[in-house]
C-alpha cells in the first residue's frame, strides 16, 4: 500500500528533499548541495543516493513508497524530459527515465515553479483558490500560473516563466536566458545581492551589510529588520521591480491570489511590505486588492 | 429557424455593426457614431434603432434572427451587466436587459476585446488555435486571453485588460483607469496621435504630418508608408512599447499565437514590422517565434 512519497526540489545552490505521507504530511526534510560540476551530471545520482539512504535510515518498505516527485528549474515536458536547464548547466536530460532507473521508484518531474504552485494550491498559501500566480524567489525567479486549478504550461512549456519578463531597459548585463533586464536579474536572491553590492560600492554610507564579505539576500533582509538605511533602499528597489511586474501579470490573467515562495520569501512579512506598496500603486483598479 | 444575427462593437468613437449569417458569413456592415453625451445614455437606443432599421430595410423576418451579440469596452459580467465603462462615460448599465427590451431580440453582451478574441479564434487570425493573446488597438487598447479555447475572464473580470499594464515610469498624465504610464496611453490610436504631436512639437523637422490639423494614428501610418522620417520615429516608439509589453505577456501565458486587431491594425503589415522587432528582442527564447 502507498504510504510515503519523496519530494525533491532541485535548485541552483541546494537540493531540498522531503519525505511525506501521501496525504501531504511532512515526515522529514533535509538538503544536499547541488553539484554543478561537469554540466550538473552528478545531480540526479546525488538525488538517487540521498533517497536510497533515507529509505534505509527510516527502514521504509519499497512497496510502501508511492514514488518521487521532482521539480527542475527549467521547462519540463509532459514525458518528464528537459531540453535545457540553464541554472543546472544541463542540456537534454530525461529526468523521469534516469532517476527512475537509479532509484527503482516511480518518478514524476515538472518545472519547479509549476510544481511549487500546485503544492501551494494543495497544502499552502493558495489552498481553497483556483486561480493563482505563484512567484518563486530563489537563485532565480520562477513562476507558476494556475487557472481553474490547472497549470498554464504554455505552447512552448514557457507558461509562467515570469522571471524572464523584461522589466529594466537600462541593464546591459545578460541574463542566463540571453536577454537583459529580466525580472530574475533583479528580484532573485542573486539579483538582490547584486543590487546591494552596487549600492554599497556607490557610496560610503555606513551599513551593517559592509561587515559581510559576501552580501546575500538574507544579509539584506536581516539588515532591513535592524533598520539599516542602505538595506532598506535595496529592499525598496527589489520591491519596486517585483511589485510593478506582478501588477502587469495580474492584469493579464487576473488571479484570485498571488503567492510568493522560494528561499528569499523566508524573510517573511517585511519582504511582502516592500512588494505590496508598488503593486497596489501600479495595479489595474479591479486587481488592486488581489 | 435561426438564419441571421447582429454583431455590434461599441467603441469610444464609432459603433461598428454587422449583419451575419449564423455560420459567420458577413452579409452587411456599417457604422454609426458613438454619442457620448449625457454619460452615453443614447448609445443603446441608437444601437436598437439601427438594428430595427436594418431589419426593416432587409425585410428580415424576426423569427429568423437568432439574436444580437454586443461588445462593450469595459468589464462585463456573465449576466451582461457593466459596472463601469470609462470610455463610454457609463456607470452601471444592464446591457442585456436594456437592449433586449429596446429590440425585442435575444442579446448577449461581453467585453469587446474578449468577444473579438473569440471571433478571431472562430473565423479570423486565430482559427485553428487554442491558446491566443488578442490585442485590440482602437481608441483604447483591449485584450483577450484565450487558453484551451476558453476566455480567461479573471477573478475580477479584468483578465486580458492588458491596456492597463504599466509600461512607462516617466509618464505623469493619468490614464482613464487612474493609473499612469499604461500601455493604452501609448499604443492606442489616441496614444499614437499623442506620441506624434509630442514629437512634432519638439522639433522643426519637416514632416507630411504637419499638413494635418489633427494628427491621427492613420495619419502617422500613412506617413510611414510615404517614408516620412518623423512618422517612422513615432511608429518605432509605439512598436517598442507594444512589442516589449507583448513579450512580457507571452512569458506569462505562453500562447501559440498573438493576434493584433482593432482600428489601428488597419495600417497593415507595416505596423506589424515595428511591433515584431522589439518583441523578438525582448521575448523569452522559447516564445521568440510566437
Amino acid at each position: 500500500m502507498d504510504k510515503y512519497c519523496f519530494g525533491i526540489d532541485v535548485g541552483g545552490t541546494t537540493i531540498k528533499c522531503g519525505l511525506f505521507g501521501v496525504d501531504g504530511e511532512v515526515l522529514d526534510k533535509w538538503e544536499i548541495r547541488t553539484r554543478l560540476e561537469e554540466n550538473g551530471k552528478y545531480i540526479l545520482p546525488d538525488v538517487a543516493d540521498t533517497i536510497l539512504a533515507k529509505t534505509a535510515e527510516k527502514h521504509l518498505d519499497r512497496d510502501e513508497i508511492a514514488g518521487v516527485g521532482i521539480g527542475i528549474p527549467g521547462p519540463v515536458n509532459a514525458a518528464g524530459e528537459v531540453q535545457v536547464a540553464v541554472n543546472l548547466y544541463w542540456g537534454y536530460v530525461n529526468v523521469v527515465k534516469e532517476l527512475g532507473e537509479l532509484t527503482g521508484l516511480k518518478v514524476k518531474a515538472g518545472n519547479d515553479a509549476n510544481v511549487a504552485a500546485l503544492g501551494e494550491l494543495w497544502q499552502g498559501g493558495g489552498a481553497g483558490y483556483q486561480d493563482m500566480i505563484m512567484v518563486t524567489l530563489g537563485t532565480g525567479v520562477g513562476g507558476g500560473i494556475i487557472l481553474g486549478g490547472q497549470i498554464v504550461a504554455g505552447a512552448h512549456g514557457a507558461g509562467g516563466e515570469i522571471g524572464h519578463a523584461h522589466v529594466d531597459d537600462t541593464m546591459t548585463a545578460a541574463c542566463n536566458c540571453g536577454g537583459h533586464g529580466c525580472l530574475e536579474q533583479l528580484a532573485s536572491a542573486t539579483g538582490i545581492a547584486k543590487l546591494a553590492r552596487k549600492l554599497l560600492d556607490s557610496c560610503d554610507t555606513p551599513s551593517v551589510m559592509r561587515e559581510y564579505k559576501n552580501v546575500s539576500a538574507k544579509t539584506v533582509f536581516d539588515a532591513v529588520k535592524e533598520g539599516d538605511a542602505l538595506a532598506i533602499q535595496v529592499a525598496e528597489q527589489f520591491g519596486n521591480y517585483l511589485g510593478k511586474a506582478l501588477a502587469v501579470f495580474a492584469v493579464v490573467v487576473d488571479p484570485q491570489i498571488i503567492v510568493i515562495g522560494g528561499g528569499v520569501s523566508k524573510a517573511g512579512p517585511v519582504l511582502l511590505d516592500y512588494v505590496t506598496k508598488p503593486f497596489r500603486e501600479y495595479a489595474f483598479p479591479s486587481c488592486r486588492t488581489t
